[in-house]
């Protein structure tokens, strides 16, 4: 695994994440602190929800995604660093549920200032172990040029 | 505080959290977790790298703002649930930060199937203590109509 600067990646490039497995005590324990709602901390009121059962928060799915970028297969020079992006939550995680993040480059950009660096959108698909998409995300990275990096 | 349905919403309704002080102990037990980077685990190597010290992962940031929405003045029937959106940070959380989240409503659209609920995009904007953004959010929330929830 070797760190990527700008000028080492392409439109089109994938990469795919280790796995991670979520439990309802994760679940909970994240909600609890970060989005205490009945459907994300009460099994029981979690079955006469929207939900019907207990869900993970959709901020829980996106920080295990983004361990899962962390520890995956894209070592970016200067680390994950991203601006923002576009999200969409087409599933809800429910306990139990294995995650794995597929993700390829869709667009570069060359920053004019600072020249030093540029813009890379990566979309990665959050998918569960039926292969169903959980979270899509299209984040703007900035990525750091080659040339731009003193010693 | 009431729990609002979609038809009791109009855009351009305003609300304000309350606040949250983020400590130097959070954002590295957060990070450990889900994103072990070393800007956002330790404090040395953060003082080298992009954001010149430690920040918080926007994941975090993200959290956070979940929590002061959940407990905030907008209670809807049925909870927040929302489908995604766009998410931008201009700016990283720092320790001592304090945050407060400041939303608008800017769009409602009822569902026609089904037409119990419709969508309501909240923009929030979270604030740090000098009144600077370190993260918009526009969330699209599925909301549920009062006629179509049966008692």
């Amino acid at each position: 695994m070797t760190t990527a600067y700008l000028d080492d990646l392409h439109v089109g490039q994938q990469f795919v994440s280790g796995s991670h497995t979520v439990t309802e005590a994760e679940i909970i324990r994240f909600a609890r602190e970060f989005d205490p709602q009945p459907f994300h901390v009460d099994v029981r009121a979690a079955a006469d929800s929207f939900f019907q059962g207990l869900v993970a928060s959709g901020w829980h799915t996106g920080a295990i995604t983004m361990r899962l970028l962390v520890q995956g297969e894209l070592q970016l020079a200067g680390g994950m660093i991203g601006g923002g992006g576009e999200l969409t939550w087409p599933l809800a995680t429910r306990p139990g549920d294995t995650l794995q993040v597929y993700s390829e480059i869709t667009d570069i950009r060359l920053s004019r200032s600072p020249p030093d660096r540029g813009t890379v959108t990566l979309r990665s698909e959050t998918r569960n172990q039926h292969g169903e998409a959980v979270q899509i995300l299209s984040a703007r990275l900035v990525v750091p040029r080659r040339s731009g990096v003193s010693s």
